[in-house]
């Protein structure tokens, strides 16, 4: 690596989740008197997205009780796509990312529930693939007592835009 | 819009508090060994903000049990504002707030609960009337099993401020 | 004070550090695929810090059930070292960090628990203490029903550094 974690090739992400097979989703819709993504100076933060798929949870309820680690991880990993999804669509192009900065991750479970890391991880391996092993993010999980209209997880991210 | 989402005119907020017959309180008090603003660069964040009038909780308890959704508007509005008098009192001026950039709302709620958007609405209502529309912010909302002295609602809040 | 909040005095952390009789621990190791600390622009944001020491958790359990609140402030205390030695150990210099803007903690309480500030003055104080009383930071207290492998505390962080 030459440039220390600057790795600016043109084209890049969208070449990785073509090879990955992915397509960006259609960016969410708020819940309310918000809006998805706010820019400011080469930070462009997100909203708290959840994982919507075609204008529908993916799963509604609790990790521990009525998901598993793997529904979890899949939950985690829509949420991401949406996030990528709302950012690439203010920005015009998912090329104007840099890097992920920060991910913050609210899971719905149970009081006994402990596995909240590698539920997040549906999320963190899908930006280490687009991004870069050596471009890792930093992250913050916590289990919530309730989330909106009773998702598994609430995920918002910030990230480093080139501007 | 000419200037993208740009629109610096003086006294722009005041006048839209006058307006909306608001006086901004005077700043809420730290609850420990801590500080309400801090700037770094063009962003001042602010700490967990509760909803204090006159020195008293508006409310205690919880959303879906002890408070209805009205309440909850009616709380998160107050810490929104409580948020814009600890901003302005730092700045010295409210009008040297040139958007908010994202909101994080904690609300204390029953297991069941799911209205959190609609009252998180309470804030960001308040602060699109002040910002406009087109300077929309993003928002992160959450239901936690316990939040400091039983506030209903903590806010917290980044704003881009000219500098 | 001459320069508003600015005194940049060398070897300034790691001689307040020594004064303490504190030496920070080795960082701590991530629990999934992200990493501890990334930089963007002059701020430094961690991610979500637990109480280890030498790879255990200090406590596991709850605050207002299984664990004190002098209990709760010497682990918050301890994930703010360990964000410590994380942003050190990415600098290569823990002098390099201007201030701390703002700290998130995360309890796992139980649900009539409302000590939240005490307890979280275990970290504030260390910051205080090394930072000094005028760069307070902001800070961002809730209490969770369920965090990562049973700790009581998570902590994340933003620091201010000297690029």
């Amino acid at each position: 690596m030459q440039a220390n974690g600057n790795h600016n090739s043109l084209r890049r992400h969208r070449e990785r989740l073509e090879a990955l097979g992915i397509q960006l989703p259609t960016p969410p819709i708020p819940l309310g008197n918000y809006v998805e993504t706010s820019l400011v100076g080469t930070l462009l933060f997100t909203s708290g997205i959840l994982p919507f798929v075609d204008g529908k949870l993916l799963f509604t309820g609790r990790l521990g009780a009525d998901l598993t680690v793997e529904q979890g991880q899949e939950a985690t990993r829509y949420a991401a796509l949406n996030a990528l999804a709302a950012a690439s669509h203010f920005l015009g192009d998912v090329d104007r990312l840099q890097k992920v900065v920060r991910v913050g991750i609210a899971l719905a479970t149970t009081e006994a529930f402990t596995q909240h890391a590698a539920v997040a991880d549906g999320a963190s391996d899908l930006f280490v693939q687009l991004f870069g092993k050596e471009q890792g993010h930093t992250r913050l999980v916590v289990g919530a007592l309730s989330l909106p209209v009773r998702t598994p997880v609430v995920l918002d991210a910030v990230f480093e835009v080139v501007v």
